[in-house]
């Protein structure tokens, strides 16, 4: 009898359900926050979402791979890793916004397969994934979402989390490029990646993340049509640095990287 | 017969129920922007969510006055002035982010007597006002609500929209300001004004808003407990300027006001 093939949306759901669960347990309660050595802001709720979703992938996937936020690596040369983020967006956490979320990625044989991005507070669970015909499908709550067709920075609304997050040449590149965009909007965290996979924003302009950042909007937003890659027009994996570049349409995505060449 | 006492209260909750109603039928549906002379993004949802809030002043209290964004100013000399913004956080709107609300402040004999912030997307509606016994009460969807405790800019989360309602001075002001708290954070338009009266931010920091975007937030604020007042720690009314400092404690307001007094 052949095996059943490996679906892992039920598992993505079950995770994401799990991390929601002990997230939302601590979401506007006075929190203990630990800061790490890297100076973000780390809560008992991060790690205790984590865990639990560690606890199922440990359960239903014993052998695959998991890249996490708050407890590292682990079989990263396995044919299935897990890049995991409980909460991205701690610091919106922290101050009762609820733009934070839960993001979930699958990477097999190097390619993401699936990218889920969770929005507890909103009720809304972003995904997208590898159809069951092959083709790529991306919803929010089981609508189906796509990218916008937007072709050029002139037209383009741009987001990114804060002028913080870059390096000083960086925002001197961001600065201008974000500035011949039609609308540029600070904030938001892991949303703009959602909103790009919605239509609602067309690019998406970051520094300083992790595999664990990106991962997961990368495969939604691949899903939904658009682009994902770091500065240099370089696909994202495990082992990407921290600059991203997500846009709607191809065009748009040349142009941006164009104007961030000088410093990437 | 007496008179039964005016309550603001059910008009207040019926405003906001209008105002929803109208733009919740618009959000994440394509708009016909227009642009006004002023650039902001003006939509058919602001405009309708207005109108549906002006009807019902005109038909429960129609010797008021009224100051809108949209629709304008009629009888600000009236004992009671509504002031109205349908969707605060346009772009917010526009490009999908739940962060956009109705807020309504109310203006009795140039006092703030009641201010609301709705949030359709989040369901979310916080309101400040005087309380039955004359003590000032502030809730979130009717939990009682209070400002932080936070008295050092060293220990201060702060968060404004942009860096781009700030003029180049006031750029230069608000960033030495910021980096000198605890955590800053971009974005949320109307939403950090509501994070404040709940505790979860204590300073916002605001350049170029309009009577409509503050005194609502202002009426919230100050029955949770914190200040709110111009650059220049003057009282804000219908008359004021651009630039709200709003502070969770009079030592907090205080630092910040030294800390802009260059440019006040």
């Amino acid at each position: 009898m052949p095996l059943l093939p490996f679906d892992p949306l039920p598992i993505a759901h079950a995770l994401a359900d799990a991390a929601a669960a002990e997230s939302m347990r601590y979401f506007r309660t006075p929190l203990d926050i630990i800061t790490k050595a890297d100076e973000s802001p780390v809560t008992l709720a991060d790690r205790a979402a984590e865990t639990a979703m560690r606890d199922i992938l440990g359960a239903r996937c014993p052998a695959d791979g998991i890249y996490g936020e708050e407890h590292g690596r682990e079989r990263l040369d396995a044919g299935r890793v897990w890049v995991l983020d409980p909460i991205d967006g701690t610091r919106s956490f922290i101050t009762g916004s609820p733009l934070w979320g839960t993001l979930i990625g699958l990477v097999e044989g190097g390619r993401i397969t699936l990218g889920l991005i969770d929005m507890p507070v909103l009720g809304e669970r972003w995904i997208g994934r590898a159809g069951p015909d092959g083709a790529a499908v991306a919803e929010r709550n089981g609508h189906p979402v796509r990218a916008s067709g937007c072709q050029a920075l002139a037209q383009a609304r741009i987001v990114t989390t804060s002028p913080d997050i870059f390096s000083a040449d960086e925002w001197r590149a961001f600065d201008a490029l974000s500035r011949r965009c039609a609308m540029r909007r600070f904030g938001g965290d892991c949303y703009g990646y959602a909103q790009l996979a919605g239509g609602t924003i067309d690019l998406v302009v970051e520094s300083g993340l992790q595999p664990y950042d990106f991962l997961g909007p990368a495969g939604l937003i691949e899903a939904a049509g658009g682009i994902v890659t770091d500065w240099r027009g370089r696909p994202l994996g495990l082992d990407s640095g921290g600059r991203v570049v997500a846009a709607a349409t191809p065009a748009l995505h040349a142009e941006a990287l164009a104007g961030l060449r000088d410093v990437a």
